[in-house]
């Protein structure tokens, strides 16, 4: 094994549709000499081994650990806690300990306060997400395309955060480098938000009323696609607003008050600066294609 | 020709991103023996012609309205009391006389106003659109497994009616057939305040300020999904919106006031709620399929 983005022996916590596509993705591309996947349960243990993501799977994160030159943490937030504990004090001295969690700023404030050597932590966040979840739907190219977050905290050694900028960059991901708090920020707004959003979108049409049976026959491909993400996992997504409250509730209001001026806007008939308002909106999402 | 679905010779006055694919739908179904498009400019007018979607193409609606036995409206909304005032008193006896405007309610009330049968007119509209516009995005399968709603007015024959609904079952559609009230409040809920809603949720990601350029880098699939239909054309979504306005205005106040309980159970740290909603709209958003 040689070159920057090369892992030698991967310890892969949490084996979901994140941890198991890195788990594919690390293997399509001849990355790893051996995965250990860490799973909780024997069912997802067999689901993992025979779909072939991994050569071993225990449910021991210390034991997976300890060999490990890569710990990829990819489990819910609320388990970080207990596996920072497990897994720090096991770490070898050159090993690259970094995660999939979709919130930053606490994490990194978790592995400043939990691990013996926060170094080696080099928090991360692939924006690869689906409505799908588990390991039955890992895909290797889950990564291609879709930017990925390194996001260091102070004590984050700049080697190993190098290491993991050339590992993303070999799965296909772009990665953006930013500090935890500007990515809690920026993914509250292109994530988080969005889901809420999405979410009450459907609340709307699926609420009892008497057109209710009628709006649901009425959905056309725009509003499936408006609403794709509210239909993913519930208790993550609860995780995710919890961890990021602060930045989560500001951007919350700031959408609010775009739609209390659009209300105003038909209120009084104002369509010249709707349509300007709907113009420079396509314009900007023209712009981001996909 | 024969079956309750020919329609012998037809006029299609817009040849838009709906006229063109209506024409190219009824084409490849072979349920039309003449095809006039009406466009206004000659531009429009050679690329309908060179993509094959009609046989004839004017700039004149009373010349192709006047020997039609189906004519099918679908210019903008702006333009229909010209239309109607033109086409109605060209109108053969045994035409067919229907449309695919995005609200309903108004037009009934024009077509009962403006023409001299107003039996002859099924509101028609079609939950096909997409973020693309034009003839040249032209699709013969656009209707495919889509709801199209017939909106008959009190004064709309039943036996057009019918023609109607085999017309777009024809073309693989799924008719919907409801009162023009029920209507705009059904297409509100599921079409126009979403497209308003995914304008704001790109206005805030695109929106100045130190992470602007951030957030644009950060945008994942989830927020392309989400925002996808608002890169569409902002002079249609102005007149929907326009003609739509009270139950665009009710229904977006609907919105911000589910956005409003969840930032209080955000607020207030109440997570078991925020999960139990966010689930109950995952749930919703899966029985939709797509």
């Amino acid at each position: 094994m040689s070159g920057p983005a090369t892992c030698g022996r991967v310890a892969v916590i949490g084996t979901g549709l994140i941890g198991g596509s890195f788990c594919l993705a690390l293997r399509k591309r001849g990355l790893a000499q051996h995965i250990v996947g860490v799973a909780r349960t024997e069912e997802t243990r067999q689901t993992c081994l025979q779909r072939g993501l991994m050569d071993e799977a225990t449910d021991d994160p210390a034991a997976a650990a300890e060999q490990a030159d890569l710990v990829y943490l990819a489990s819910p937030l609320p388990s970080y806690e207990a596996i920072f504990r497990i897994v720090g004090p096991v770490l070898g001295p050159d090993a690259l300990f970094t995660d999939a969690g979709s919130v930053k700023a606490p994490v990194v404030a978790q592995a400043e306060a939990l691990l013996p050597d926060p170094g080696q932590f080099v928090p991360g966040h692939p924006m690869a997400g689906s409505e799908e979840s588990g390991a039955a739907h890992a895909d290797a190219d889950l990564f291609v395309g879709r930017p990925y977050f390194l996001t260091p905290g102070q004590h984050t050694a700049s080697p190993l955060l190098e290491r993991a900028r050339a590992l993303v960059q070999a799965l296909g991901a772009r990665p953006l480098v930013m500090a935890p708090e500007a990515h809690d920020e920026v993914v509250a707004a292109v994530s988080h938000v969005p889901h809420l959003v999405a979410a009450a979108l459907v609340d709307l049409v699926a609420s009892a009323g008497p057109s209710a049976a009628d709006r649901q026959q009425a959905v056309g491909p725009g509003f499936l696609d408006t609403t794709r993400v509210a239909s993913g996992p519930a208790g993550m997504w609860r995780e995710i607003v919890a961890a990021n409250r602060e930045n989560v509730a500001a951007l919350l209001a700031e959408v609010m008050q775009r739609l209390e001026r659009v209300r105003g806007l038909i209120a009084r008939g104002e369509w010249e600066q709707l349509e300007q308002w709907l113009s420079e909106a396509a314009r900007w999402r023209r712009e981001l294609n996909g």
